[in-house]
């Protein structure tokens, strides 16, 4: 079986009435953030690599049909007409990197229908997950003000898989680097860690312990210190570091306690101790909210790893996303269900200064000052976008917060820059609504809808 | 690379330590829950065969023992001491599907200290994350008072590796299957889901929609109504079912709006047009407490499908898990940092009637009434344990869960069960504590925490 399968049944049984009907006609679908969730002020938009990897692979095998018809409970045969079904329709992005906002189409695929349906799980499965990452680590950044952040999340992410996606799309936004060794080399980032409290309860005593790791260890060491008290842990580690002349690169991390209070006092202590260049590395449960309040308070911590919260991006961990068909056959199309209307037509998002984006209509006129944010990256079901390249995408998302509003980069209660949508698409969306009205609803109902509409 | 990779870099500064300083003696690591989530009474062991898995090929090979020394910036002769390094240990857990506390050991490995210590994030990675989501999983299930449940979640997960557990574990604790085809297929659980928005969008008429897709599938069929107006929508659809002789086993969708409300009308508008056997399913952004508030008030919906947030335990995405060194060369340790004390030695659960669990010392003789619930699953890094089995895991969930406490399954506010340290750990507990407390603190440090333990 090969990914084209990990779709959702339902778009099978979709793709199986659109070509019984002859409905293969291109329908372009967007998929978008419905709304942010609380405490983000933007998106880092993130996924488009793996999402276009499987629409270049995508083709249904004999093995994925059978698999489809075993589930549906039909005949092989049922299934002949999606055997050997490729995807060939164009997709339009967001790169990698770049910021988005509730509403911005993050991706526009235009394919023959019963195509781009199928493709609808995966590529929500992917943008929707290392979206929400990509933003949860970019506030990380933001946070910690310009010291470095590593990342030590694989071992509570959702699976390992996941482990590997925190590592690379925290990089993106500018960690340093990660925990994990398969990781950091899948990602091309440094590899950080040094000892587990385990280690030192391994050795007869904390001495021995940090002693040892220096013999097993030539150049710079970062010695945990917390494993039984957290004063004492650093002036041992202080002692060991200055006997060895291990001092400068080296580090001592906190992972427990009052992190801010204990590392003024292990400043104090390396300090006195001659250790000037010894620098405190503070871990244990840190998200963006905890950086933050550490270095507001000015607390002596040099670099920060941050590891569950971020990586399962604890208080969001999932987006409010949609893959909503925008246009049929060339005829724009809307859903009207209460709470959930979704624009039609193609788009085009129009960033001006100070994000004052306007989300427009694929083909009209950039409005002043507005540059076009989404790119094509895919024409006939190949790639045509350059190759995902880390230190692209980083300058991409250094380059589009830089100019974000100060309100929107906070990290407690920012106010998200809100996109509006232009006249032409505004003016769409009422034509299509008053159509769309006037076919399907009772009398009643469609009165109700155009009493709202004009109220 | 092999998945022997997939380690945080400081388990290998570690391991290469121990291996230097001939530290191989067996060490036992107990993996367990710190504390619960707000809103959990209990958890659900998961995540054991993946691990199992993952330890009975776990050997470090050459490339893998390049990726480690080009983290490290050391030449490849000093990583030899790893290469070629398997897993030989043993093994002792709570098996999958059983319901475990708060500091409840979910495994044990004892094995040489450098490969018990390599293994951790693995591990802990596997545990974490699908204990977790089978916990969420099992909560709708008793939401869902006897109601079939279903999920819909691979589109939002994280990865889709991800979504492939939450398949497999919501089954596991008796939801009755999964949307996507491919998870359904690897899990062995019926696939179900019919159609979105979308196609509806792309006929003319709703009911031009649902009779193309009663032409595309024969037999029952769900028909999602709430794309324009969803009384309109159920109106149409009762009039295309009842047309075509379709009603038995056939269903409606309403996947928006006031669930409960519109399910009372939808169930009205059914009954009158004399189709009684076509069911309610109810989706969108359903969780168990929406779950309990729908069947609470008595909405007569026959399915519910949850998603996202069950996928990706929205509540809760992790879990406060720990992988502790608990015994070393025969030797119990224990780490004292403020908020994390653990309790040392090697352990067993006894679970007693209602839930009055005792974790006592390996070997101890089990209280009153109390079972063994950690059995050996790995001995010389060979699996002992039967295959992992579906039925078999929901059976040990299903009895476990009739036992709990009724305060333990609310919905809301639970009231956990907790264990309770036996007498013999106790007493050891005590004593490490002692004499770690000599050992490695300076006198007024000593001193304090001798004075907290007897006050």
């Amino acid at each position: 079986m090969s990914d084209a399968t990990v779709t959702d049944l339902y778009e099978v049984t979709m793709a199986m009435s659109y070509l019984r009907e002859g409905m293969t006609e291109p329908a372009t679908f967007s998929l978008f953030v419905r709304a942010l969730p609380p405490d983000r002020g933007f998106l880092v938009s993130a996924g488009l690599d793996s999402a276009l990897d499987f629409l270049s692979a995508f083709r249904i095998g004999d093995q994925d049909a059978d698999a489809f018809a075993a589930a549906l409970h039909r005949p092989r045969r049922a299934l002949a007409p999606l055997r050997g079904l490729e995807f060939t329709g164009e997709v339009r992005a967001v790169p990698e990197g770049r910021i988005v906002l509730a509403g911005e189409p993050l991706l526009e695929v235009t394919a023959p229908l019963p195509q781009a349906q199928l493709v609808e799980t995966y590529l929500l499965n992917q943008l929707s997950h290392q979206t929400a990452i990509a933003s949860k680590a970019a506030r990380c950044v933001l946070a910690a003000a310009g010291h470095p952040v590593v990342d030590f999340s694989l071992r509570r992410t959702h699976g390992t898989a996941a482990g590997f996606q925190a590592a690379r799309l925290s990089a993106m936004v500018g960690f340093t680097g990660t925990s994990n060794v398969a990781a950091a080399t899948a990602v091309g980032v440094p590899a950080v860690g040094t000892m587990a409290h385990s280690y030192v309860e391994a050795f007869g005593s904390e001495e021995d312990a940090f002693r040892a790791f220096a013999r097993a260890h030539p150049g710079p060491v970062t010695l945990l210190v917390d494993t039984y008290d957290t004063e004492a842990g650093v002036r041992t580690a202080a002692r060991v570091l200055r006997d060895l002349d291990r001092g400068p690169g080296s580090a001592i991390r906190l992972d427990s306690g009052d992190l801010g209070a204990l590392a003024i006092r292990a400043r104090g202590i390396l300090d006195c101790a001659g250790l000037p260049d010894v620098r405190i590395v503070a871990s244990g449960g840190l998200d963006e909210y905890a950086v933050d309040q550490l270095v507001r308070s000015g607390a002596p911590i040099d670099l920060y790893a941050v590891g569950t919260r971020v990586g399962v991006s604890a208080d969001a961990p999932y987006l409010d996303t949609a893959y909503k068909m925008v246009e049929y056959g060339g005829r724009p199309v809307m859903k009207l269900s209460s709470a959930k209307v979704t624009a039609p037509g193609r788009k085009q998002v129009f960033r001006r200064p100070g994000y004052a984006d306007v989300i427009g209509l694929r083909g009209e006129p950039p409005p002043s000052g507005g540059r076009p944010v989404l790119e094509t990256v895919m024409r006939d079901g190949r790639r045509t976008d350059a190759p995902f390249a880390l230190e692209q995408a980083r300058a991409r998302f250094t380059a589009d917060l830089h100019e974000l509003p100060r309100a929107a980069v906070r990290v407690r209660d920012p106010v998200a820059p809100r996109a509006v949508a232009s006249e032409r698409l505004t003016a769409l969306a009422a034509q299509v609504r008053h159509r769309i009205g006037e076919e399907n609803l009772p009398p009643a109902a469609a009165w109700r809808r155009r009493h709202e509409q004009t109220t």
